[in-house]
């Protein structure tokens, strides 16, 4: 199965972190990674309860090593974080459809929980490839963060064992620094630069990519660029 | 849709109602009952958040009066709940399942949630119609209260309007007691009875019957009745 880690982006409250751990054991995960966290008091460690261990084992890193190991990024939102924008989020995908785009790849997917305030920030989102949100009230639509990764880890727990190998992060974002020079040699306006690069991880993030796969798309960019800068060679 | 109430029988910490009451929020449910609670504190409010009107309007009755303003009696149990007798589980439905028997019939559904160190009764949970367990690791299965809370919640919202009305709590026990004496009317062994009828309560329980097919049933037992006790009669 995909090796889920369940990423919280500096939590604010340690109490939320030991429950997290403990519905994260719940459902049967075990790792844990904290982005900048308070310090962690006995309030953490009481509502962690038996996923002490949880708690305890968890990898305190940069978002950026966060992003390095990962194969795959998800990104979860609320249903109206307003401060996200609309080409940002995007396509976005429930825990239940989450779950079906997780069923067949093999290696390590990280699910991104933002602050308990203000969540993710857009250049955060924009880094990953895939957004979940769980459906909630319009009226209320703020889940403690405990509650958001037990209904993720709950959708997710008992994955099969995957069927292929995902991509590493390094072939995916050599293959999107490859869109973005391409984007430049085709000519495409600056202004619309950023989101379409948006848009093209957010399509080619969901679809859990093989390495195989990479180094086709860019080999049919690498052919189209030799053909770009020699047009008089023909086919 | 059904009118689904929350209902936490004996809950030890009120901190953990005010994090069932949010967490309920924000899947627009609002109807909190409370059987014995503790004194409600400004833990509770502090953790209810916005949702301190679900907690300020929760009902705090018996479990008598859940039961009989109930149509239909969901008991929640852990998956390795050695405590609850083999007979008395089975069959039980996940989360999803139950908002797939849920999709029809209207009327008040209600989730009864135990007590956060043994969980509900062999009794409480024989006298319910319906039992949902949530699926978690063996390992360490006990969730949080408020994190089973959230899990159904998340599962039940969104139910459409239900298509037909249920029996009421007193056609279904009426039904129920014409079963037992009709048990004992075909000599049905005396150590068996509590097990058959438990069965019973089950099978219909979870068919989410209408008063008129309650009517039938009822109806079926009393013909079959008289030709007992009249024996010479004939068809």
């Amino acid at each position: 199965m995909a090796e889920v880690e369940i990423v919280l982006v500096e939590p604010l409250y340690d109490g939320n972190i030991g429950f997290a751990a403990r519905v994260m054991k719940n459902f049967g995960f075990t790792n844990l990674t904290l982005v900048n966290p308070p310090e962690i008091t006995v309030e953490a460690i009481a509502r962690s309860s038996h996923a002490r261990d949880v708690l305890e084992n968890a990898r305190v890193c940069s978002l950026e090593e966060v992003i390095r190991d990962s194969g795959m990024l998800v990104a979860t939102t609320g249903e109206l974080s307003k401060s996200i924008s609309t080409a940002m989020r995007m396509p976005y995908y429930t825990p239940s459809e989450l779950r079906e785009i997780l069923k067949k790849p093999e290696g390590r997917v990280s699910i991104l929980f933002g602050r308990e305030n203000w969540g993710l920030s857009n250049e955060e989102v924009g880094r990953c490839d895939v957004i979940c949100t769980i459906p909630t009230s319009h009226e209320y639509p703020i889940l403690n963060i405990s509650h958001a990764v037990g209904i993720v880890c709950y959708e997710l727990a008992n994955l099969a064992r995957g069927e292929y190998e995902l991509a590493t992060r390094q072939e995916m974002e050599s293959m999107y620094a490859h869109f973005s020079t391409f984007l430049g040699e085709i000519g495409h306006p600056d202004y619309k630069r950023e989101n379409t690069q948006v848009m093209l991880r957010r399509i080619f993030g969901r679809t859990a990519l093989t390495p195989r796969e990479v180094s086709i798309l860019q080999g049919i960019m690498s052919r189209t660029e030799w053909h770009l800068s020699h047009p008089d060679e023909g086919c």
